[in-house]
């Protein structure tokens, strides 16, 4: 399968970053690989325990060069990657469907990063600080409009953050390029775009009557 | 952090797959897991290679008890798992983002798939049907329509595979269960569910003309 040849804007940092099927469609700069992370709000996470994978989808937030998630103190996956543990972050997001002319050629167009790095167990002040900005990238506003938490519940969290020193992204926003055989052919080929929509927000039943929806809800934006 | 509590329908097949936090999320039953993995045309695949773990999203299909995916003979990863290596199965959706009255209780509307086993080569006879029946999912009747592979590209390509044993699923469809004291304030709470939208084909620029659209374009649905 061949797909049409976008240059590369910068080089892998690392040979393991390197891509090595469909290179061209390898991106490197941080410009690119920030947007892919900051459009979503779920990663997948890998990591290896006692010699097997595991991948955990989990939230995720990126605050400059690092990317962080959360979860319960008690949670196995935080207390295995607060050890500093090698972790495999990564974002995926499926933007449309190629129907090809040739069966080898259908694809689907897509945007990922992945990116290698240890697990490191945030303190108490990362932390805090971290979560603020997690709420806040939700909706902007949300922390300050929200019940704060408790001395408890924030016993009761930790966060994890992995430094992007060793990343890449892929993007596939185009069509394959078919064989000149394939072309001639009297065969329809093209995409059908696929977007992350967003419906009308839904009170909570057991919202108290008469309170009103707050402007960072009404005006929320996932794609930003 | 709370969550209306549901039935679990059956019991998780092993320890590793039992959900140890929020475990009233958890669904064991094939029926939910097979509508979660067929609703999603990507995957995350988790496996290890010199101790350290790799996550590459990678398009896939089930049939029947299997998962399978594909990619270029010359590629890495597949190299890696045809020795037969564990893999770490995931799909993840991602269905609305959830407003809470206290901070600590945001989330997001969720489900998930993860599945562990062994990778396995398909053969010569699995693969082709495996591949006829992966283009026949993206739309109905596009394997007749397209021009077949020819036999270098059939050699250009593996399929792996994964039996779906140990398997659980992962979903939160409400909101959390919040606290009396922050029911009782005047803070909004609710959802903003998300879907994955469809917009109108785009025909390749390089279609001849007269060329008509073919009716599984037409009427191609990308959740079922």
């Amino acid at each position: 399968m061949t797909t049409t040849e976008t240059p590369t804007i910068a080089e892998p940092p690392t040979e393991r970053t390197r891509l090595k099927r469909y290179h061209w469609l390898g991106k490197y700069d941080r410009e690119t690989i920030d947007a892919i992370i900051d459009a979503s709000i779920v990663c997948q996470v890998g990591y290896v325990i006692n010699s097997e994978p595991y991948v955990t989808p989990t939230n995720h937030w990126r605050i400059d060069d690092y990317v962080y998630w959360h979860g319960s103190s008690a949670s196995r996956m935080l207390k295995e990657q607060q050890r500093g543990i090698p972790v495999c972050f990564t974002v995926t997001h499926v933007d449309g469907i190629v129907f090809s002319r040739a069966a080898f050629n259908h694809n689907v167009q897509f945007r990922s990063v992945m990116a290698f790095g240890k697990a490191e167990l945030c303190d108490e002040e990362v932390k805090r600080k971290a979560l603020e900005v997690f709420v806040d990238r939700l909706a902007p506003g949300l922390w300050d409009y929200a019940r704060k938490p408790t001395e408890q519940e924030w016993k009761a969290t930790k966060v994890i953050r992995m430094k992007l020193d060793e990343v890449s992204a892929k993007v596939n926003d185009g069509l394959p390029d078919e064989e000149p055989e394939d072309l001639a052919t009297n065969l329809w080929a093209g995409s059908v775009p696929l977007r992350l929509a967003q419906l009308e927000p839904v009170p909570d039943p057991k919202l108290r009557p008469g309170i009103e929806m707050p402007a960072f809800v009404k005006n929320y934006l996932y794609t930003k």
